[in-house]
């Protein structure tokens, strides 16, 4: 029986061209503004001898490569195998999830350096870098990848490098909105990271809506395998989400803090979302999307406040609730949002990023607003949100009004955001691919031929072959 | 041909309300405890700034997350992807292997921090948590994940949270009396982990004696994927033992020196089991049941002396014995187990961890015993043995008795303790699968169809299907 | 239909006492060895706590191995997890890979402590060992790893040993030449570690040379989750390599630095090898080969100048270039390599670790020649080359000089070493396999049978069977 090759209308999805021309193009500009802008911070740089002299250093400990460094390497890799590897459930787009997101990252951390240093480390002309750089660059690349989700298996790489430059752009300006203007603390990124990509992504999803996605269902479940794959993705990002929601808090005890507060979210949300995945299923079996997804909103839903007194219970009691929200969404919100608002979100970002987004962003206002010099320590309270030099005089329970209105700014610059990006990725020039070629590695990669049981009887001579 | 359904008793085990039943009311409990006993502890806590005042502390980085936090996130690793995927060895249970011990680890570690916390931590009414916290809590969880690989395949995810409550109850106790009533050294937990957590499972596998599983021995196999995943386990808990055995050690030279020893013992572990599982079998092929488990012998095996001068060789020595033990008992002592005591043991723990955290014992009870003020020098040998306040006058060879005795109060909370537990599973409420359904994920999960040769030829319409 | 067994030379490739023989002997000669020759260094031993008061250290902290130990860890995973996994590709030689890689660095290490101890860390007839010693060790056996991408799949685990033996003992000496002799600065290795393993592993395939090699070409290739094991190792090397190049630098800057400058070589090598991936074949699409491994090649190729104040656009120029030259390597020369000059390169080592490592080697040079008291202020100029004691007046034209003669030193050392050791693997002891048995696991291993699609049928009862 043959299959008729093309139902909708015929696409060029050859790269050939396309993606060189970009890759190549834009990393040309990034060496010319790197050669331009980018210098060693005091840290990395070799004066650090002298520098260690004036600033009374009297050990190499002190430098912040030893503060930062092993945070920074378990970012790396929630970012490379976390995203990458959560992505690959798809029983054929596991190329697309790991090489995509590895492409998309890669170029997003250079670009991330340039407009963070441009907003944060600019000095006298030039972008001074050091580790934080590094971390913040992988922050704020996150928060593509989890607008990557949204979209995964619809775009060409074309449209999701274009799609990365704006974003980070966007990430870029509304953290300096945030922490420098609103002086909202975010150390996690529950706004800036998760609710702005999450939201981010599904209005750029919203705008590429396709009506006939029906025509590649059948790819959009997983096998076997490739849930174990993502299951690789699920659980680094889940153990390292202490060190994502910690890497670049204050030393000492607010990294200290970060962590305990992270683990025990994490740790409650994995109950709840156990106890629903299998409440709601009629045969009350458990369903692997939860479990790969569900799970972790309890890192996103305490990444603002999980650096404040939150305390252990306290973050149980976030982690049990976002299981259930998370769970939830799952089963019943992400068939409404594709049937009634076309919103076609293939990993169910809104469930893991956008909804515990918003709660961590809330979770962090109510955190704030409460805190107290009792709870803090006097200088504990100076030091844990910065209330110096402008913001002396700031009270709590104004912390938590700007806290809450960063939630709203995130929102804001990701509908606006989204919708140009959107509108941007619809011309019909990156090469994206027919509905009934969506989830599938063959469009943009060589796949090599499934001959398993062919293989099975040549390695196995000496057994008969089936008759 | 159509296949009989039930061949013997048909068990309900559907888990729609016994499974969130469990989640729901434990981790409202967690919480509630959580609440009353568990805060910050001072490292932890905004009250650092103040803190370090009074400790005359100059540095943020004499905080101890910055020793501890990077060998925290190895066992973390170690915990739930090492144990995960080290289980996934078989060809359809890989989403209860890697899922059923996410749920009961992310359980276990909140009920270990509070157990462990009324323990060791608990000051004014309070348990005071920092990073040794969650590093002994992960640990407590690993006994639990070894006592699993003896019931793997044959257990519903209620029996493994019941197993975990109570074991985890019990770890808490055994370790007191060892580490605080006999003054035992056990940094690396080939007592309190290993062979606690294997003999306890033993004894619990026992009990739920399955008479007629040969009929899933079908399913008991691996397939060239699941193997694959299954070294993805491996090399994370071979590479990370060094953390492992180091992460809870005093400060400096004692925590350099645990890695040292282990890194030393598992490299010469590897090269036995090699060598025996090629010479075992009549081709001299190499088995992988034996390079997954066998290797990681050699980590067990210096648990407790890690942290003393074992010195190199003798690292090596130990590494040496127990690749060659392990792998033997592989071969010929599981199978006799199985039929002589009707102990049936999925993973082998008892090759793994069973008779090397015996060794292990040994191994630091005599190194205990052999202990010098030379060797160790004036100062390091109090700090190595902690013989200050009652235990001054404590001499190398009581303290090598009281390691001894260590084992045995081990082994004796482990048998107890394992009957108990074992019965309590073997009550008809927990849903466990009939025996002729062990062993297969389509009981809990809801398992993907496997249609990949359908896949390839929808995703590759270039070429004709196969007439 | 039958398939004839044998079409060469009936080999025998039984393993059964020749690779029991040599683990055995070996690692009885390594227990011997270390308990003639190791001990703890100070850092690790228990006298720590005396020489601490004589160094005026006031803390722990200042222990190296809080400085190196995370480093370590990274290390550690690229050896065993990166090289690993990175070669299971091939559709049925993933035991193979993982296996044999981890049976030869588990011996390699415990070798290379002793040579690299003999040459470095000897006083007073021992050799101290510490967490620095590990590291070292570990890069040590990476050039074995590199060398074994070259011959995968055609040799046997004892040709492995043997090769093993013989290269870490080459690598020492080189290693000393270089550093020692030349006073050459190649913190991470792209002289010592991957020109000369790649060129060694070259010549060794080129003397081991298989006219009939064609004979097992169907299994020369990868399936489809094969690829996405060898990303494991892929990601892994790609995100760890910040701290390889970083390692052993001196504290402090230079270990900043070297992080800094790699992650922007690699992030560029990105784009650029996606680009010329696309670019170099007919249909644009990607190459999971080129992605695999070209991306590496930036890692690499800084592995000399990371340290040094290469400047993050310097990086990126250096990443952009390797992208290139590696893929396109993959593209035309590998093959022109097999047919001009018989050289059979499995995982193409040449284009990842041969080319990249002599443009490291030269990138090294010129930086160093470079070099400015201006550019690394007075001290930094002087710690970072260790201009002292007898190299007090050597100037960086100098430097860059000896730089460009430790290029050429390894280069001969490879050639040499590999023609040697080529030479002693031809003889027809080892029990490699036949031209058609090649790349096929089933030879030394235990392979399940794969009986997938039964295995579907048995766990899902409910469904018919299909008739």
């Amino acid at each position: 029986m043959e299959r008729p090759r093309h139902q909708g209308m015929a696409k060029n999805t050859c790269m050939r061209w396309r993606l060189p021309l970009v890759c190549l193009l834009w990393e040309v500009a990034m060496i010319v503004l790197f050669g331009v802008f980018v210098r060693f911070g005091p840290e990395a740089d070799a004066h650090w001898e002298e520098e260690k002299h004036q600033m009374n250093l009297t050990s190499d400990i002190e430098n912040d490569f030893y503060f930062r460094y092993p945070s920074f390497q378990d970012v790396h890799v929630m970012i490379f195998v976390g995203f990458g590897f959560l992505m690959t459930f798809l029983k054929r787009y596991g190329f697309g999830a790991v090489g995509f997101n590895f492409l998309l990252a890669a170029f997003g951390i250079q670009w991330a350096l340039l407009m963070q240093g441009w907003f944060h480390s600019f000095q006298n002309g030039k972008i001074l870098i050091g580790v934080e750089n590094l971390i913040n660059a992988d922050f704020c690349v996150g928060s593509v990848c989890v607008a990557f989700g949204a979209i995964l298996g619809k775009t060409s790489p074309v449209q999701l490098l274009v799609m990365t430059l704006f974003q980070v752009t966007l990430f870029a300006v509304n953290e300096y909105i945030l922490l420098n203007l609103l002086h909202v603390k975010d150390a996690g990124g529950s706004m800036t990271i998760h609710t702005f990509g999450a939201y981010f992504g599904l209005t750029v999803t919203r705008v590429l809506y396709r009506p006939n996605l029906e025509q590649s269902k059948d790819k959009q479940g997983s096998v076997y395998h490739s849930d174990l794959f993502a299951m690789i993705g699920t659980l680094y990002l889940w153990m390292y989400w202490p060190s994502f929601n910690s890497a670049i808090s204050e030393h000492g005890d607010a990294q200290h803090r970060a962590a305990i507060n992270t683990y025990c979210s994490l740790a409650a949300c994995v109950l709840t979302t156990m106890a629903f995945s299998s409440m709601l299923q009629k045969k009350g079996k458990l369903d692997m999307v939860h479990i790969q997804n569900a799970t972790l909103a309890g890192g996103v839903a305490v990444g603002t406040s999980a650096e404040m007194m939150l305390t252990p219970y306290g973050s149980l009691i976030v982690g049990f609730i976002c299981g259930i929200v998370s769970t939830v969404g799952y089963v019943y919100l992400t068939p409404v949002l594709e049937s009634r608002l076309h919103i076609q979100d293939t990993c169910g970002i809104h469930n893991l990023h956008g909804m515990p987004g918003l709660i961590g962003g809330i979770v962090g206002a109510i955190t704030a607003a409460a805190a107290t010099e009792d709870v803090y320590g006097k200088e504990g309270f100076i030091k844990a949100f910065d209330f110096t030099g402008s913001y002396k005089t700031r009270t709590p329970s104004v912390q938590g009004g700007f806290q809450a209105a960063g939630i709203f700014v995130s929102l804001l610059m990701a509908f606006a955001g989204g919708a140009l990006v959107g509108a941007i990725l619809k011309l019909p020039i990156w090469g994206d691919a027919a509905d009934e070629n969506c989830f599938e590695d063959d469009i943009y990669w060589e796949v090599p031929e499934d001959e398993e049981s062919d293989v099975y009887h040549m390695h196995n001579p000496d057994k008969p072959a089936s008759p």
